[in-house]
């Protein structure tokens, strides 16, 4: 008996996944029990890559997710709409569901998985966070005897595209993100890239599954890489850092007053540090844990052949089940979402990080002391201060604290703005 | 209801087991369900660091796999009997089986699957490569779709240890053995970790997962790091490498020649590799597959908490589907092993690979063209052949070949060996 897929979407990932299933060998042979029985496009004329026998594509998506031949259905259209409520009626109509959308998960998780677990289906989704890279899996099934206290991941391949080309040849913001569109590893819009919002999608995820409650979508704070320069990811390195996009959870499983930070910024991360070395369109994610220590899933977080691996992974799975239980009575734990409870958030005020901040100040004696001054009153222990250099006839001088309360830390920097010497705050970075 | 473990040994890895199941606040929920009922030991009166009701230890092992109200049985005993025995035993009496046992898999694998197979139990594994990197899963479940093409893996922590603290030192092999030896890292008898026999288990199990075939311990060519020298480090440095503990299984899935290299020895390692940077007791598994390209699993390769977290992480995989299928009827296909073919194995003469040697010679005019023209005749190319320096009255002369058939680089060797102007060739290490 086969087992017979409804795919959404025809696209890059679509393609790639078909490509997969219509060339089964050499793979597991499980791939060759899985059938695509239909497949649903939005422009039917396009030119495609993979054929499929006449009657196979439509461009009746209601009809793929309402059809009774179909066992599994696989979402990958991207976007919030219809692709939401083509996974809900998908589930109300008892077919599990694979998808690569972390837009959808990230918005409307609770809303789809409380359908799912009423339906009695499974919503899988590897591919929706780090394209190839196994980290749903492993961290719903591998790490779960663990207390996860940090996930810290470099989950989006633009941005870290882009500051690596930054960090490599010197280059500015705006002309790298340039090339990059040119090069296709950036969209024509690219703000859900550069501006963190894709990450952000993703470590709600990732901080859901690793700390095991809901997370809001709209508690994570947000900061792209817009604001970083050529003169920052200089100063980063003659300081030992390289400059990343990191998506942040950090919780402290176990304890009572547990809350979870949940944050995307732009981070001076050690060079040392095993996330300072994923360069380019490659992603990482790092997950430490008690008793476990650190472990890191490394690979390519994009494109079709990758995040295809992922998709059909979770189709297999699927499969295997079926094959091995029949008809799905009582999910697999560890596979389904049971959260009940949301994470508590920490305020970004409360959290404490080290942060490198860049000022533009008069060249009058003094100032130096004034900004010392002014972090000691507001707790803001400081672990260097140096004057870097001029621009014009402005003095230059980078500051790197201790780790410091972030409202703390703002307080002082709101001082500091006021101070006559001072010309401007150019760049304000946390630290890993 | 919950789900009762028997545990068979409490060494490390037990202990560190047994630490987590007894305290699983802020761990995943279904921890809670799992009750050490049995716990089998050798040593009954060695003191502990953890505590059991009275009658829950027992000397009497088979006891344990006998009993009919246990569900799962951990085999943490290590070593080849009687652990291959017990687990046998416990399987027929239809428990399924964790391990951590990567001696007995590897030569037992095929014995102790056709076991599991007929009773309908599982077998699993997670602990028995790369401590707590999840591995094995991943390899099954979330890589399947992918043609593999190469498992690469620094999957003995001992030795990464050995050649980190060599190369960061300058130290030679011996002195750091002893060392490593001091703190523990190093067993008293270092044969399997030095020698390359645990990191030959282990690949050999990989193999297996990845390319879908069973494979014969026996088959995987196996050498030690003890004839690598403080000065091959060096130059390996000098030319750009770092030099590592490599175990490697290359194929060629989908191909209707395929065969595999399996093979375990000291590799020079671009520093540029994903692998160079992998240090200390740390471990790191490279997948390589089509369409994925390259995913890197890295962590604690070793140690309590890290391979307990993958043991446990084993046993709630099995009560997740205990609780949401009931009694096994059919194996889930993606966690059971029904290969039925074995791997055809590569020659060793036969597999095309880098080579770096080392040569010491007489100094007299002409050496460096000998060694060329005897390459030369056997279809070994060269990417550089230099005059590093002298050792007393000795030129040392090291080549670099370009990919070439081993057996013609042997044979090359061979008849360089019988020159008059050599006196010996102290290092031959491959490049991947």
């Amino acid at each position: 008996m086969a087992f017979k897929i409804g795919l959404l979407g025809l696209g890059t990932v679509g393609t790639g996944t078909a490509q997969i299933l219509l060339d089964p060998s050499g793979r597991n042979p499980l791939l060759e029990e899985i059938v695509i029985h239909r497949v649903g496009v939005r422009s039917p004329d396009k030119p495609r890559s993979v054929e499929f026998l006449s009657g196979v594509m439509t461009t009746d998506l209601e009809s793929i997710v309402n059809d009774p031949d179909i066992d599994i259905v696989v979402e990958l259209l991207g976007g919030l709409e219809p692709a939401r409520s083509l996974i809900l009626q998908a589930i109300n109509h008892k077919k599990h569901v694979v998808t690569a959308n972390k837009a959808v998960i990230a918005r409307y998780g609770d809303e789809i998985y409380a359908a799912a677990n009423k339906a009695g289906v499974y919503v899988l989704l590897e591919a929706a966070v780090g394209g190839g890279i196994p980290i749903i899996k492993p961290l719903k099934q591998s790490l779960g005897a663990n207390r996860i206290n940090n996930i810290i991941g470099i989950v989006n391949g633009t941005t870290n595209y882009i500051l690596t080309q930054m960090t490599l040849y010197g280059a500015d913001f705006d002309d790298v993100l340039a090339e990059a569109q040119q090069l296709g590893y950036a969209e024509a819009d690219p703000t859900a890239d550069v501006d963190g919002l894709d990450a952000a999608d993703k470590i709600a995820i990732l901080a859901s599954l690793g700390f095991g409650g809901k997370v809001k979508r709209e508690d994570v704070y947000c900061e792209g890489i817009r604001q970083v320069s050529a003169a920052d990811i200089i100063y980063a390195d003659k300081l030992g850092f390289v400059i990343k996009l990191l998506a942040i959870a950090k919780g402290s499983r176990g304890e009572a007053s547990e809350t979870l930070q949940l944050r995307v910024h732009p981070t001076l991360v050690s060079k040392t540090h095993p996330l300072a070395n994923i360069n380019g369109v490659y992603n990482a994610i790092l997950v430490e844990g008690s008793p476990l220590g650190q472990v890191m899933f490394y690979g390519p977080g994009a494109g079709a052949g990758p995040t295809a691996s992922s998709v059909v992974s979770d189709v297999m799975n699927i499969v295997a089940i079926l094959k091995s239980s029949g008809p799905v009575q009582t999910l697999d734990p560890l596979l389904s979402c049971v959260h009940q409870h949301y994470c508590q958030i920490t305020p970004i005020e409360a959290i404490e990080t080290r942060f490198y901040a860049r000022f533009l100040t008069e060249d009058v004696p003094g100032v130096i002391g004034y900004l010392g001054t002014s972090f000691g009153q507001h707790q803001v222990s400081l672990e260097s201060i140096v004057q870097i250099g001029f621009q014009g006839e402005l003095a230059e001088i980078v500051v790197v604290t201790h780790n410091v309360c972030e409202g703390n830390f703002r307080k002082a920097l709101a001082e500091i703005h006021s101070l006559e010497a001072i010309n401007s705050i150019p760049s304000i970075l946390r630290v890993l």
